[in-house]
């Protein structure tokens, strides 16, 4: 949902950069690298191990996969199959006990009503759901003899329901026992290169807000009971990057002239996330309600929604 | 949900007027009528007082109100607003204690991608949400001393979800414990001249499949542990009454040749219900899953979806 | 659009039919059949060769091919891309001088607000749309050689517009000058058994009312300049039609009785088309203005829409 | 439509503020202010009488009445009944003869898919359309004597159609002979703090693009042959306008330490379109194809779609 987007970024990719940037290293946090050339996605494996690197981080222990695909926004006659299938994999790898038979609660978290964050609701539109038939016909109804149950949930945002989707959520799991929850979700990115163009898989669940210490209306193991894996893609970007990016522009232009000097120097005494943390005070606090999307972001979430549920409908085939 | 027309009719005023066609009283069943003459709405109201009432009725014990208003379908300045005040007076009758502050949880039924479907996730879009705000700022956000938590929830249908609206309903329940939990959904009718012109309001909740009986996953106090008042408005027509109704025109027409006649006197042997059960069980067994709606049924929706949104905003006014 | 509902039937395969089972032999028509066993496809052509035939049949002289493919209206990984491959054969054979580069406007007709009425809307929505970019950048843009320049429009339906859409059509030619139209709507069915699997294609264009005769509105060749192609895919089915199938069972039912044989011996004297006449005029007027859909509907107008504009993908690539 | 937040502002008022701002005066333009206190609706009439003045304001010449109604975004039982009648009065003022029978086509412009720039779709799909009921029935149908024939058309974007909005309103027009053409279309503003609080109604029609010069698709009396009236609502804010209004934060914030004065005084030689100017070119690329809007714009949209076709309903009412 997009209130994330007050926080600097969803993904773990770009918390790492920033350390990279300032020539920072974070201790507890391995990374791994990895291109697969034929399908031209790069994968990082960022795993966050001790708390002192989830602090540093900004973001939870645990594993965040990030598939970064430059060419997932644009068209393609299948829907990008080979994303898919390369998603399907990392999904199938952070699903605990994945060879056995489970019954899995996809969430499509976001609103509907707005274009770049209807990912969610999207991809649970597109979703095969199993659990009703199986549990009333039993698997042959599947002509299989393993089956995972699927069932899926849509529960819209606050403004529309009056409740947390903690609320709604934590009661829905009770009801039905899932044995895991996937949760879909519209990411907040800090650079416009990574929209609709990357996609995280992380083991940590979702955290609104802010990642570690304000737990309190988190979709987690700890929250729910199961574990719950989290699919992210970044679909709009924060305000503030568009300013601090200018900004680096409009330094360096002006430093051609004598008298602008100065100013240059001094903005570069701050580092990269100070820079930040100086904008985002000085930003109109209207903007706090803001996004910023591109304008043809409703082809771009038909397309990678499609590329999202192939990928799980994939990833739930038991062989 | 539109599961249901496989009932013969979601209208308790039509289960009565089906016995008074065949000159048969219902004991336990009390029938008071009113005709509102400014605002042309007849309301009667049908009170089932007994098990054996129950019964006879098809429908749980309870108090059933149909306000019938023949121009509530026709285009209006107002979407109704004279309609949307009776109808408000009607929900605050039935609200117990309507005087003190509730929770009150609101469930669009139904598949909002389905047009006659969507009567209740339109109905719960438009409702004026404040449960969020009231917790999180007070009531004095809202200006007012007295105020109700209002709380939507559209759960989508099984198809959808994987999952009996029952679990989603009562997992909601249980986590945000409302007072009051209010169903809207759209009926079936069995005659094509209810639609979109009746509105039956009952404290007994949402029976699905049957009435009386099968109540696995029905929404009552008895499933949800607090009192349910469902609102319902009939967009589509069982399939058997279209053959129903012109079987008797057929008849009428063919009585007239004299080898016809015979036919004629065994057709009206049987009562209104022995031919309709007729009809219902040589119907194609492809019909149990389509459904008849009027063709102009996406302007019906949206403006009826804010006659009752109105009503529920208005009767949710804590003076 | 749903109003060609008044038809008997919008498919010349049908018609076709209703004569053989009367075993009536229509002269100036000309029937092939066809099997694709491995694609489980029955291929229907019916040329209507003569204005005698033309009459005969309701439908006006030019070439009709049904697909019937059983299994379009299940769900499948690749959105049915064997059905989409047959179709696309068929519409390149109906495109006069498919070799040649060609600006094609795409129509998709019916109302998107009602679900199966969106079929066309739906499949506009999908389809690769080039003109603006080929008019702009030029063909390199394409990366080919050889380019369709693709348009496509929703005109909506005229309680919507309050334009006839031949109006609207007709502007909209005029102004962009293609030089071919494609058709795309949803049609009405007398048999529920070819709902959401049977595709007609067919270069007689839009003929809504009627067929022959009644040209006023069709969206044909001669009324706007350009070959008008359409394809059109069964969603509703007429209400007279139920009654019919049902009145045929409840016959055979009666018959059993002695005193019914009568009724039934009449009833079959009638033959199939004046039965059905004689239902239509005892089928109550309002039915006149409603359908009868599948209650899954919606799902199966998002999986056929994709099988259609895939097809038309395909069909527009120039080698 | 999006398109246009290229441009500095669409709103006339804006351009006059610029200029104020530096207290520039111009040419050929006239100003007249208005406050209505009871409905605390401020009204500015910027007249552009002069080329120059045209020139100078980068707008054509025409009448430009802009509300602005803080309250407007807000919800409100009657979605703001007191905005709409005062639009609905500018409205008629800015009808030629708007005594006399017309027959007015509203266009509404912009992606129904991208919910800021569905502010058109929506109006349109809100309007009471009459055309086709008076064509068919006469006047009497609706039980006036005197009569507007109103008809409407959603032509998508060029994204979705391949054709300019021009082609396919001027075949429409053409085809149909409205006597006046009505367009609504979502605006980019300059201010956050104009965002669904200022409605703008102009007799110059729709200039994308860049306002004076480029007419190439503009929808004007020019282009169209009929008179055409805009109604506009900013929805989106221009991103550069953000790294402008931050900037200016920025600054005064610097200025505190000693050796950034020199960067403030440099910064205030330009004048306010210069330092904007300068923005755009150090923007990012990506974020031309970007926009800015609040997180809540799907409710504000579909509010003020309801303000704005309420008045066209009570505008177009003859007497």
């Amino acid at each position: 949902m997009l209130d994330k987007f007050r926080v600097r970024t969803d993904l773990a990719l770009e918390a790492k950069e920033s350390f990279e940037q300032d020539d920072v290293e974070i201790k507890g946090v391995v990374v791994e690298e990895e291109y697969d050339e034929e399908r031209e996605i790069h994968i990082t494996k960022v795993k966050i191990e001790t708390e002192k690197g989830a602090k540093a981080m900004g973001k939870p222990i645990g594993t965040y996969i990030t598939l970064e695909a430059p060419n997932m926004s644009d068209p393609d006659e299948d829907y990008h199959k080979e994303i898919s299938t390369v998603l399907a994999g990392h999904i199938r790898n952070l699903i605990e006990h994945s060879e056995e038979e489970q019954s899995i609660l996809v969430v499509g978290l976001g609103n509907r009503e707005v274009t770049p964050d209807a990912l969610g609701p999207e991809v649970v539109g597109n979703l095969l759901i199993t659990r009703h038939v199986i549990q009333e016909y039993g698997k042959l109804a599947m002509g299989k003899d393993k089956v995972n149950l699927i069932s899926g949930i849509v529960p819209g945002v606050m403004a529309q329901t009056g409740m947390e989707t903690l609320e709604i959520i934590r009661g829905v799991v009770e009801e039905t026992k899932p044995s895991l929850v996937i949760a879909i979700d519209a990411l907040a990115a800090r650079s416009t290169k990574r929209l609709s163009r990357t996609i995280q898989i992380t083991d940590t669940g979702i955290n609104p807000g802010s990642g570690v210490g304000n737990h309190r209306h988190a979709l987690t193991r700890e929250t729910l009971g199961v574990p719950v894996i989290a699919i992210g893609i970044p679909t709009v970007v924060d305000a503030a990057t568009i300013v601090n990016d200018t900004m680096e522009n409009l330094i360096e232009a002006m430093e051609q002239s004598d008298h602008m000097k100065g100013f240059g120097n001094t903005w570069r005494e701050f580092d990269s996330s100070e820079k930040y943390q100086l904008i985002r005070e000085l930003i109109s606090p209207h903007l706090n309600g803001m996004f910023v999307t591109p304008k043809d972001i409703d082809d771009t979430i038909k397309r990678i929604s499609f590329t999202v549920s192939e990928a799980l409908n994939m990833a739930f085939q038991l062989s």
